[in-house]
C-alpha cells in the first residue's frame, strides 16, 4: 500500500457475500506447474444439478475468505512466470513470440475456448489481457471479438463529491453484479490515493484517464499542461499497478475546428482539455508528438492502450461525422505504432449514434485500425430521455456489440444529470450485462444461451427460486415477484400474479405437452395418425388442468 | 355509461395538470366544415421559443378542462361525418373509395403528413386508424410503418389483486406518458364494468382480448367454450366501444403438437386456451371456422383486428421455430379474409427472439400478411434477466421497429414476476418511448430529430430546464440532477456534478467554438491560413475558460 494511503478508517465496509441462491467455485486446473483456481459462480438448482456462470467479484463472494481491505488482495499473479523473450514483456510480445502464458490459460477456461484461440487472438491485436504487471491481484481477462463481451463501469469521486470508502465500495459491488473491469475517473482530491485503495482491492484490471490527474497537478489550466508532467504522471500511474490507460493522442491541431458547427461541440473531457491546449499553444498535441515515448513507457508495466475517442459525438444530430471519423483515422495510425512497441490497444468509440449508423463505426474501427477490439461508450440510441439512459444507451450497446464491439462501457441512470450512487451503480452494470449477453447470443458465443435455456426451463416448471437464482439479478426478481405473492408457497405455486390459477398459459402447455408426449404427438402427421380416437380421452384429462395447486 | 356501472366512489381521482415545463394547445384545422382542435403539448423554452410534441394525454393534461370521470370525456367524434358507402362503413372501405375521413384529417395533422398519404396506407392495408364508431371519446391516431411508431400499454385487474378505481387512474398515467392505445386485459371480476369505465374516460383506443372475458363466462374451463358464447362477447364489447380485439383465430389443431417439443411450451394466454380447447374436441378452432362471420360483426362497428399470435415463442430457444412461422401464415390468410370483409387488421408478433433472428419476423410478415401493420410484444433479446424485462425487450423492440413494426406492446420490469403498479406502468411506458423513438430517428421520420437536437442544443448551453422539459420524463430528469445539485442557481449554472466547473467538456467546446466562429476558422484550410497568428491571442482568452460561474 502506498505511504500516500489514507486513513483506513475512511475507507468504509465493503459488501461481501455470496449472491443469493449460489455459492463461489473454483475450478482447478495446472499450468506450466503452477495450479490455478478459475472462479465461477455456482448456481444451486432445486433439480440437484448447478450451473457455473463467468464470475467477476473475485474473493468477496467467496464466504470462506478473509477479506483486509488494508492488506488488499492477495498478489495472485506475482507468482506466475514471464518469459523472457527478446523486447518487451507483454502479453502482445509473449503471444507473437508464440508462447501461452499463464494468464492465457487461466483466460481460456474461464471463457470456454482453447489456449491457442487466447494466444493467436492476443498476437493478431485483435484481442487484449490488460494486466500490468505491478497489479498482480487482478483475474486475468480477456476483451475482444472472439469472447464474451465485456463491460467496464466507471467510479470515481469529483470536485462535487464522493469518498475514497464510496469509491472502493463502489468497484466491489460493481464487480459483484458483473463488471470486468472498472475505470477510475476521479478528477478531485486524494486522486492518487483513491486509486492505490482501488487497485490493491480490485479483483479486475482498474483503467484510468492520466490527463485528468496530469491537470489537477497544473491547477486546472489545461494550456499549462506539458509532456513532462504528462509523462510523469503516466509512470506514476503504471508503477501504481494501472492496467489500462485513455490516451486521446488522435485529437490533432487540425481537428479542432471540426468541431466549431456541430451541435454539441466536444464532449469527452479529455478531448475538450487536449483540444484547448492545441488552440492555446498552436502547435500539435503533445501525447500524439511524443507517442512513441508514451509507448516506451506503457510496454514496460504491460500496459494496454485505450485510444480515446475524443471527438466523440454527444449528439445524434453530430455522430459519424467528418470530426470523428478523422480523428478515428488517427487512432488507425497511433494503433500501429503502438504495437510495433509491442503494446496491446483498444480503440475507444461512441457516444450518440442513431441506430442505423452504428454498424458503420465498427466496420471504419475494423479497417482503419486493424481489428484492435473496440471499446465504446454506448452508444445512445436518442438524445431525449435523460434519467433513462441507461436504456438509450443499452440499445445501441446491444447493437454495437452484436456487430463487433468487445467491451462496453456501461452508462448509468444519472448520466448527462449527476453521479452515479450505489443503486445506480448497479442498474448500470445490470443493464449492460444485458446488452452484451443480447450480443453474446446474437453472435452466437458458445456458451451464452445456455443460460437462456436454463431460466427459461425453470420458468416453464415453475421452479421460482431456480429462475431467481439464475437470473442476472437475483435479489431483485425475487423482490418483484414478492411485491404480489409474497407468502411462501407461492415460490413453489404452479401460477403466478400475472395471470392467476386459472389463466395460466404455462400450465395448459404443460398439460399439451404432458399429452402430446404419452401419445407420441410431436408433429403434423402424428396428430393427424393418432390424434382423433384420442380426443375424448384428452377432454376427460382436461377438465382438471385448471385446478389450482394453492388455494 | 352502463347501467352496470359500478359506484363511482370506487373510481378514484385520476392524475390531471400538465407535464412539468408544458402546457396543452391545440391546432385548430377544418375538415369538411368540422372544426378540429388537434392537440399537441407545448414545451416552453427558455429562449422564448417554443417546441411541440405528440401528444396522446387527452384531456387530463389540460388545465382548463373540467374532468368528470363519472361524465366520461366529451364525445369528440359522434358529430363527424360517417360517409356512405357501397358496403361496410370502417376506415378501410373509405380509404379504398377514395375518402379522406374526418379521422384521417385529424391524424394528417398530428402525424405532420398529407392526409393523402394516411388514406392510401389504409386503403393498401399497410396501417390501421382503431375506431370503433361506438368509442367517439378517442382521439383518431394511425398505426403503419410510415409514421411515427406507436406503443401499447396493458393495463387490467387480475384474479389476484387491483381495483377499478386503479385500473382507471392507469389509462390516465400510460396515456400521460405517451401510450398510444391501451389494452385491457383484465381476467377477474367486474370485467365489462372495468372495460366500460375506461372506455368512456380513455383518449386513445383500446384494445381487448375478447377469449378471456369469455372464458370467465365458462368458469374458467376452457373446453367449455363455444362459438356462441364467445360471439356474444364480441357483440358486447363492440357495442361498448373496444376499438381493436385480438384474436387467436391462427391456433389451429395441426400447429398444437409443434409446441410439445419446445423449451416453453405456448405462452399466450389466448393461445393455449384455444389450443385445449382443439385437443379437447378434436375440431378446428371455432375462431378459425367462423371467421368469416366474426368479420361481419367487426365490420359493423369499425373494429380493427389484432390478429393474436398464440404460438409465439417464450424464450430464446424457441424462437422463429415451427410453430410459430406455421401460425404466421395462417394469420396471413386470415388477413386477407379481413380485408374482403372491409374490416382493418394488424398482426401480433413475438415474444423472446434473440437480435439476429429479428429482422426475419418482419420480413415473412410482411410477405405473408400483406404488410398488415406489425404489432409486437418487445421482443425480449434474452430470458435472463427478470426485473429488467423492460430494458431486455426495449433492445428487441427498436430493433424490430427500425425493421418495419408499427406498434409496439410494453413491457414493464414485473414482467414474468408480477403485477406492474403505476410506477411500473410509467417505466414501461417511457421505455417503449424510447425504443419507438430511436426506431424514428433511424427510419428518418420527418420529425423525429428536431426533439433530439432541440435537447441537445439546450444540453450544450446549459439550459437545463428545457433540456429536462424537452425529455420523455421531466420529472425524473429534474430530481435526478438535483439529487446532486439541488441548488436553485444549479439550473443555470454552466456545469454540472459530474466534471464540477474545472472539467467541464461543453464549456471548453464552447469556447473553442466562439474562438473558431471569431475568427471563421471552420474548416482544415481556415485552421492553416489563419490559425497561427491568433493563438497568442486564445492564449490570452483561454485562461479564463474555466472561470465557474458559480462558486
Amino acid at each position: 500500500m502506498s505511504s500516500n494511503r489514507v486513513a483506513a478508517d475512511r475507507v468504509d465496509s465493503v459488501t461481501t457475500g455470496p449472491i443469493q441462491g449460489s455459492v463461489k467455485h473454483y475450478r482447478e486446473i495446472e499450468a506450466d506447474g503452477t495450479a490455478l483456481r478459475i472462479p465461477v459462480r455456482r448456481i444451486g438448482l432445486s433439480t440437484g444439478d448447478h450451473f457455473d456462470v463467468y464470475d467477476t467479484s473475485g474473493p468477496y463472494t467467496d464466504h470462506t475468505a478473509v477479506i483486509d481491505v488494508e492488506a488488499g488482495l492477495p498478489k495472485l499473479r506475482d507468482s506466475w512466470a514471464k518469459p523472457d523473450v527478446p523486447g518487451p514483456r507483454t502479453q502482445l510480445a509473449w503471444a507473437r513470440a508464440g508462447i501461452v502464458t499463464t494468464e492465457m490459460r487461466y483466460i481460456a477456461e474461464r471463457e470456454g475456448v482453447s489456449p491457442e484461440l487466447v494466444r493467436a487472438e492476443v498476437a493478431a491485436g485483435r484481442a487484449v489481457v490488460p494486466a500490468n504487471h505491478r497489479h498482480p491481484e487482478s483475474e486475468p481477462m480477456i476483451i475482444g471479438k472472439k469472447f464474451a463481451v465485456k463491460i467496464n463501469a466507471n467510479i470515481g469521486n469529483s470536485a462535487v463529491t464522493s469518498s475514497i470508502g464510496e469509491e472502493v465500495e463502489k468497484m466491489v459491488w460493481a464487480t459483484r453484479w458483473g463488471a470486468d473491469t472498472i475505470m477510475d475517473l476521479s478528477t478531485g482530491r486524494n486522486i492518487h490515493e483513491t486509486r492505490e485503495w482501488i487497485l490493491r482491492n480490485s479483483p479486475v484490471p482498474v483503467g484510468t484517464v492520466p490527463i485528468y490527474q496530469a491537470l489537477e497537478k497544473v491547477g486546472g489550466d489545461p494550456t499549462k499542461l506539458s509532456w513532462e508532467s504528462y509523462r510523469d504522471t503516466v509512470i506514476e500511474q503504471c508503477e501504481q499497478g494501472v492496467d489500462y490507460m485513455t490516451v486521446h493522442a488522435g485529437v490533432l491541431l487540425r481537428y479542432v475546428p471540426l468541431t466549431a458547427k456541430r451541435v454539441t461541440g466536444i464532449v469527452s473531457r479529455g478531448g475538450s482539455i487536449m483540444a484547448a491546449w492545441c488552440l492555446a499553444h498552436h502547435t500539435e498535441s503533445f501525447l500524439y508528438t511524443n507517442f512513441d515515448e508514451l509507448c516506451e513507457i506503457l510496454a514496460r508495466y504491460d500496459v494496454t492502450f485505450s485510444l480515446g475517442d475524443g471527438l466523440r459525438p454527444g449528439s445524434i444530430a453530430d455522430a459519424n461525422d467528418e470530426a470523428q471519423f478523422a480523428e478515428l483515422r488517427t487512432l488507425g495510425e497511433l494503433t500501429g505504432i503502438a504495437k510495433s512497441h509491442g503494446v496491446q490497444v483498444m480503440i475507444e468509440g461512441p457516444g450518440h449514434v442513431p441506430m442505423h449508423k452504428i454498424v458503420e463505426n465498427v466496420r471504419l474501427e475494423e479497417e482503419w485500425c486493424e481489428e484492435a477490439p473496440f471499446y465504446t461508450l454506448g452508444p445512445l440510441a436518442t438524445d431525449i430521455a435523460p434519467g433513462y439512459d441507461h436504456i438509450t444507451s443499452a440499445i445501441g450497446a446491444s447493437i454495437i456489440a452484436q456487430a463487433g464491439t468487445a467491451m462496453l462501457c456501461y452508462v448509468t441512470p444519472k448520466e448527462h444529470l449527476g453521479l452515479p450512487d450505489r443503486d445506480d451503480v448497479k442498474t448500470g452494470v445490470i443493464t449492460y450485462k444485458i446488452a452484451a449477453h443480447a450480443a453474446d447470443l446474437a453472435k452466437g458465443h458458445p456458451l451464452a444461451q445456455d443460460r437462456d435455456d436454463a431460466l427459461s426451463k425453470a420458468r416453464f416448471e415453475f421452479r421460482w427460486r431456480d429462475q431467481f437464482a439464475l437470473s442476472l439479478d437475483p435479489d431483485t426478481a425475487r423482490d418483484f415477484h414478492d411485491e404480489t405473492l409474497p407468502a411462501e408457497p407461492a415460490k413453489t405455486a404452479h401460477f403466478c400474479s400475472m395471470c392467476g390459477p386459472k389463466f395460466c398459459s404455462m400450465r395448459i402447455s404443460a398439460d399439451v405437452r404432458e399429452y402430446a408426449e404419452k401419445h407420441g404427438l410431436t408433429g403434423e402427421q402424428a396428430l393427424d395418425a393418432g390424434m382423433s380416437e384420442k380426443s375424448a380421452e384428452f377432454a376427460e384429462a382436461g377438465g382438471k388442468v385448471y385446478l389450482p395447486v394453492v388455494s
